[in-house]
């Protein structure tokens, strides 16, 4: 083992080299951008089809909106970003294959649905610690339409929703990780585990995706000796109300209780009761825009000194679901610090 | 920068601490079981639907036997695997999710189409030279009919297939890496870009497939300075017979001759000849299997001194390509040394 690095407990790492968040940017729909988190985003889209001619195409306009703007915030060309860590919902990343291929960036491809940012954060994080790299981009994507055709029904078809299920979010959220210096630190990491409790209802993923939610944060708090108010803020991907609730109560077993310093960006990022939207937000892009505006915003305004940001996956796959199995979830934690 | 790493060129790195193959395993169907490299398989099923009821849930089978069979192999409970990098080419990596739930290991999803195997040993090798983990676990697998039924057409339906095309491999295969000693060592990656020729054949991927592997292989001989000559063996994943003609002449306009070090686990995997397989075998389980088999077996015998493995992926969505998208490929390389 090199000396700038720790494993820690069961599954966590420290980094004594932290890498750093070295800038953000945010692209999402119309819907997102009237939403309660609509002024720290940094670009709302009113056209849903991004001037595309289907639903997926608009998702990859989607991610290559938000790589140009985020090369332009850092004042960085394509050629400077040494490896990409990316990922979508749609099945083999068909957004991420066509949105980032004009950037001509070595590719990580990541799916761990809607954890994919917390992953895509970690693998960066853990490259440049090490030193395989100066640059690196990690990126996460969802649409709410290319969603619903994928995992739901066609758009078309005006299906009602149930009120535990969530909205997809038209989001996509990308940062630049690099060496020493930065808006942000990246101390530490927790990668998850596929937790299975069996659950079906695949209208109701927060109550899928809790346990695997529990499980990383449980792990996050143990394996450094961490209570949860070491944290300002411990913030999950999109559980929603119903599974904010699971959450809780699976935590309370475990001998914590997170409400005080619990956040989730599904349930911040609409406003349920104007908007329409149910349990709350959900997709890959809905806790990485969520990041890449209003959490960033706290940390750089040092409102917020230390997060455990754990965004939260459901492994529903549409022929999984059909073929009458459970819907795992997966957890990543990302332990991230105000400079 | 540490001392124990160092990035190289344009996207490669190398490692002065090398990660080591400590133990590997593969699990093939009937057909690979009978193809020319038979006899260095870990385990030959010949039940193609490993005792399950769907191609879905058999392919997660095939995974659970592999990792079962590596772990009784390695002497290892399943505790002991800090970290597993896995994918496999199903929407939403269902054959991983619910083929190694069980294991409790956390977990990174990838997604790099056939390159799958390519990745998780980078992801893999990077994780454990950085002092992350003493012990990760890296695997891809395929299965022809849950591929076919994604990509093609449900096997009742008895299509016909071009020359061109080639048989997705069923198979898993899957290694231990860890530190200090070991089988082989892993002493460098070059990780890829996705590229796009245009090529719209699917049909066709070897040729949709070869410009991102003479990309990779370029990238990793300019990058470290080599000539072919300097690896054994340069050994792609799935180019098949045709993508083996595109890549050997994409790598002349460059100024490399690879052809006398050129081998193709699709071409090898089969006997096309006697077997009907047109082009040869495919699939992330193409690479995964011959690689945990008969490649570590020339390394472990040190009939080969030092290989560059490159698998390759074909971006390939059933969406995308009704849509009329083209078909980029992406290729991850990772150099294997005997000890």
């Amino acid at each position: 083992m090199n000396d700038n690095t720790q494993y820690i407990g069961m599954q966590s790492i420290s980094f004594s080299n932290p890498a750093y968040i070295k800038e953000y940017y945010s692209v999402v729909g119309k819907k997102e951008g009237e939403g309660p988190l609509g002024k720290y985003f940094g670009q709302i889209e009113t056209d849903d089809m991004f001037g595309c001619n289907s639903w997926e195409e608009a998702e990859s306009a989607l991610q290559t909106e938000t790589v140009k703007g985020l090369l332009h915030k850092s004042n960085l060309e394509p050629h400077s970003v040494r490896y990409t860590f990316a990922g979508d919902l749609l099945g083999q990343l068909m957004a991420t294959s066509f949105g980032l291929k004009s950037f001509n960036i070595p590719l990580f491809g990541l799916y761990g649905a809607c954890s994919t940012m917390g992953e895509a954060i970690s693998l960066g994080a853990m490259t440049v610690s090490a030193g395989y790299a100066d640059t690196v981009l990690s990126l996460a994507s969802s649409h709410f339409a290319s969603a619903e055709k994928t995992f739901r029904f066609p758009l078309d078809y005006g299906s009602q929703l149930k009120s535990c299920a969530t909205r997809t979010v038209t989001g996509c959220g990308a940062v630049i990780i690099g060496k020493d210096s930065g808006i942000a630190k990246i101390t530490g990491v927790t990668p998850g585990r596929i937790v299975d409790y069996g659950c079906k209802e695949k209208d109701n993923m927060g109550a899928c995706m809790a346990p695997a939610a529990a499980n990383t944060i449980y792990h996050n708090l143990s394996d450094f000796g961490r209570t949860p108010e070491h944290y300002d803020k411990i913030i999950t991907g999109d559980l929603g109300y119903v599974g904010q609730t699971v959450l809780f109560d699976l935590l309370r077993i475990k001998g914590y209780d997170i409400s005080k310093v619990h956040m989730d960006c599904g349930i911040e990022i609409f406003d349920s009761s104007t908007q329409n939207t149910n349990s709350g937000g959900s997709g890959c892009g809905c806790s990485a825009s969520t990041f890449c505006g209003y959490i960033l915003e706290q940390l750089k305004a040092r409102k917020w000194r230390r997060i455990l940001f754990v965004p939260t996956g459901a492994l529903l796959s549409p022929v999984s679901a059909n073929e009458g199995n459970s819907i795992p979830g997966i957890a990543h934690g990302v332990v991230i610090e105000s400079v």
